[in-house]
């Protein structure tokens, strides 16, 4: 459902990284060289082949303060966007770029002496800042990372560990776990802690907060095992209306937290009344128990058509970061009125935020917003849910209780629900303000402005091709090719048609619909702007004659008659989310056993 | 707003009309040869090139009635298309129509015998239905017209003509005033009135049901004039925020009703307390007045780019068919709620249906329906609006009262309203029922079924570049040329970017939007899901180096990040309505004066 701080991207993209620290390197030295290097020297970096056995470290001066100062947004940008596997910024930056890189990675390690200062703790944890320097040890190294601060992928978030040990930060997030991360870090190392400090600092770290992550069914698909993020194959998604639990695609973005239902307390603030703390058993009781079926889906699904496009930032989903499940609980509005929200705070509010209880070891839960009136609106539906398809909540999807507000991306469904702000405000979290956004195909990391664009709560029409899979062939003598796939809105808009071209949408056919399992009766039809649940279409076409391939595209309609877009490259946008242009299949059609009888 | 019953095009397409009168009178001959003609003969007419002195309706026997009954259906739907001009019928049906029609065609007017049979008016009168055969009188002559009933490109509207005079239905629908639609007529003379009976008929005859039109402003440029359709040039469309009235887009489907607001009575159906009779100072008096600004779009808006697809029914509107102005009035909330709508009434009612006073001479009036959740909704925001732009309505524009149905298709704001049913049903219509729906571009004459497609309420995401003009010439020396233009969506999604490419859409740039005129505060934002109104933009983008043409392309974003497709073609649809793919304009790049110095 929703997206990572630190690219997923970064662990596909080796040659990125590596590219990354030899172009840092390189620009280090340079800038000893030049106190004023304009942006023009930048492409002759591309033919710059020399050695330095000098640390720029130890000969910087006023020119490369000058430099950064002057340079560091666009730089920073630049950096990200490699760091983030988006080989376009590095074509931007340098686009003859031929250097012999191997050589100059191999020098790297040579900066890496033995012979650095010994440190004590109490020394590392003085440098907790931009002012005094940004110290963090690592396995016993010091190393001063201020000038990393503004190109790290994750963003400020680095700062939690100014003054003390990275471990238990890159134990959140798997992506650091990697040579080419220690390789960008070796390249700081200013020192090492004393051996007492060291044990004691190893002595205080947490274990691995993913010790106790729930099992999961084999048949997923792993995108990211630390935090678990997975999605079906989309062969078995559109076999059920209804997704079993197990399969349902599982976005997390921190541990999973273990919960006891005893102990559990849901706070809401913001309410004329006081902070209100409810237990589970007072959730269930006191509120009538509603039931709705409704589609969550990743802002990030089908991010991987995109990346074919330009390399993006995100976990790499298929078409299957969607799912369809029951959601049983109280209405967020029947609790909200009940606790006190009335005219005289719907006056002042605006945003009702959610805080998880899964955090980062700093205490940071992952936090989101929805506009007041989803929240509060009878016909918005949003519940407080603690069953999903029958059943309790499972760990994976929000244990005890989590919010699921229908129509809505994925990442506003806050699960394991700690806390509800009522509030003029959105959420601050990086979900709610620096993630989660679209932006024009030409706005890139050197230009992106968060602030300029509104996060994303209702999702764009979106449809596609579950069967047959991308490379498979389909037998001639059949005659048709049966061709199956979803649809869903979102704000509540109904699926109303499926479009399906075997021929790469020149010709289309009108797919039949369905809202329940094969055998099943329908789903009623749902009020006007409040179809939650998506659509499953079947459709068989014929193979037109002579075709040796069919590109079998799909493309939806909802209620308000929106469409999809025709191409990716048009709505690519550099954080890969909203992906929902025609979904393409090419299949090769065989001349069949049954032909040649 | 709306649309027409009888299609504009026809008017466009001499070419296909005449060949509609051909191919009605081949077909006529060939079933007296053939008493079971397949469908396959039918392309083989494209080489037949006999002449036929006999008149058809002499010669008929029971095989035509076969093929008529077999075949009608379809037979309909070719024609119909044919009559709408949709060529791309015609090609379907004949594919290698090579005849020398010319000589057929002047074989027609031979038909028209002068010693037909003398009827009086009471003979016509007994042939009003499609057993006792449909007759019809026109300036004297006398038609049977039973077999026409089936194809006429209104529908079953012409029934509405039987046993009498054509003129009264003609001089609503000034299409019908033509050589071609003349001519299509004298194939069903059978007979002359008798001079009594024609003198009787005449005084009859109602005068000009559009002699009392208002006035128009020039500068709109006309689609159709009775009932009148005009929409401002696109050039000037964009030069005010709040439309002026007078160029503000016209879509009349009647002639314009003259209403006394000293008489008017607005009724009320449906509710607890009985029908209720509100006069328009009650109206103004009872309720708050309430204002809003909102963007009004005829479901045809850009149908002229469909058109360039493959011809499709409709008037051939530009770009347009969209402005924007201020509405105040009473909200149709406060009104149903005063006069007894509460949960009883919710608990069956679905729909809110309302009549216009503009009625055809059988007074069938104007009619559309709303959902209910819309209507009563405080966020729906719907008025009974008697004020545009600060002052009373214009009578071009609904006085004394229309509803504004902010957010959904121009076609459901009716205007001059005389009635209000709230109900379980949807309006029994043709404009709700076979008219303003969306259906796939697989979908022809032949196939459709307009019970399988919602009728239009919200709006796709919309923009179109209103300069440059098409053809014209940007000057190199300028370095930049600068684009303007519109961008709205439906159901209250706000526009949250819009972006313009130069180069056809490879690369994009993002545009400024403004909410007001320049120098003018902008409107406040508004809240989520009410964004009624239209915003205008304008960039200056680099004109390209080298570039000679430029192929200028603007799309739009809404708060559901809904996205505009990419081309016409696939979204194409038989009725031309929810036109909104990419707009593009080409302009020629020229070396002008300032470089030539």
């Amino acid at each position: 459902m929703i997206e990572n701080t630190w690219p997923d991207s970064v662990k596909c993209s080796v040659k990125n990284l590596k590219m990354f620290v030899i172009m840092k390197f390189f620009l280090k030295h340079l800038l000893t060289i030049s106190s004023r290097l304009s942006k023009s020297v930048i492409p002759s970096l591309s033919v710059w082949d020399g050695h330095f056995s000098c640390r720029w470290r130890s000969t910087g001066g006023h020119g490369r303060q000058k430099y950064f100062n002057d340079r560091l947004p666009k730089f920073r940008f630049a950096l990200a966007g490699l760091l983030a596997g988006t080989g376009a910024v590095l074509a931007y930056k340098l686009h003859q770029d031929k250097v012999q890189l191997a050589a100059t990675s191999a020098q790297l390690r040579v900066t890496q002496t033995s012979d650095l200062p010994v440190y004590t703790l109490e020394e590392v944890t003085k440098h907790r800042s931009l002012d005094s320097g940004v110290w963090v040890t690592y396995k016993g190294g010091v190393y001063d990372i201020t000038e990393f601060v503004a190109i790290h992928p994750g963003g400020d978030k680095i700062l939690l560990a100014a003054g003390g040990a990275l471990e238990p930060y890159w134990a959140l997030y798997a992506v650091h776990q990697q040579d080419h991360v220690l390789e960008i870090l070796s390249e700081y190392k200013i020192g090492v802690l004393n051996p007492e400090s060291y044990k004691k600092q190893e002595s205080a770290n947490p274990s691995d907060p993913y010790s106790a992550e729930p099992t999961r069914h084999p048949a997923l698909q792993i995108n990211s095992l630390k935090p678990f993020n997975a999605e079906p194959p989309a062969s078995i998604l559109s076999d059920n209306y209804i997704t079993p639990s197990v399969i349902f695609f599982k976005r997390n973005h921190l541990p999973v937290p273990r919960v006891d239902p005893e102990a559990y307390r849901l706070e809401i603030e913001g309410l004329s009344g006081g902070v209100v703390s409810l237990s589970l058993s007072e959730l269930k009781s006191r509120f009538p128990k509603h039931t709705i079926t409704a589609t969550l889906q990743c802002a990030g699904n089908r991010r991987s058509e995109m990346n074919k496009v330009k390399q993006v930032k995100g976990l790499n989903w298929g078409i299957a970061a969607i799912s369809n499940a029951t959601w049983s609980g109280a209405r967020l509005r029947d609790v909200l009125l009940y606790y006190g929200f009335g005219p005289e705070v719907a006056a002042k509010a605006k945003h009702v935020q959610f805080e998880g209880l899964d955090k980062d070891v700093t205490g940071t839960a992952y936090g989101a917003s929805i506009p007041l009136n989803k929240a509060v609106s009878e016909e918005g539906d949003v519940l407080l849910a603690y069953e999903m398809n029958g059943e309790d909540l499972p760990p994976d999807h929000g244990y005890p209780v989590r919010v699921v507000v229908p129509g809505v991306v994925g990442a506003r469904n806050v699960k394991w629900l700690g806390k509800i702000v009522v509030s003029d405000e959105e959420s601050k979290s990086h979900w709610q303000q620096n993630d989660y956004k679209g932006f024009s195909p030409g706005t890139d990391w050197d230009t992106v402005d968060f602030k300029s664009a509104p996060a994303i709560q209702e999702l764009p029409i979106q449809s596609a091709i579950t069967h047959p899979a991308e490379g498979t062939s389909v037998d001639r003598s059949d005659r048709e090719v049966t061709v199956k796939g979803y649809a869903w809105s979102g704000g509540g808009r109904e699926v109303v048609r499926v479009d399906v071209s075997v021929d790469g949408g020149k010709t289309w056919h009108v797919a039949k619909l369905r809202t329940s399992d094969q055998g099943q009766h329908p789903a009623p039809p749902p009020p006007p702007g409040r179809a939650w649940a998506w659509k499953l279409w079947e459709i068989d076409v014929p193979i037109p004659h002579r075709a040796q391939e069919l590109e079998i595209v799909c493309k939806a309609v909802d209620s308000g008659y929106n469409m999809q877009p025709d191409t990716v490259a048009p709505i690519w946008n550099l954080r890969g989310v909203l992906s929902n242009a025609w979904h393409r299949v090419k299949v090769k059609v065989s001349e069949g056993f049954k032909d040649q009888k």
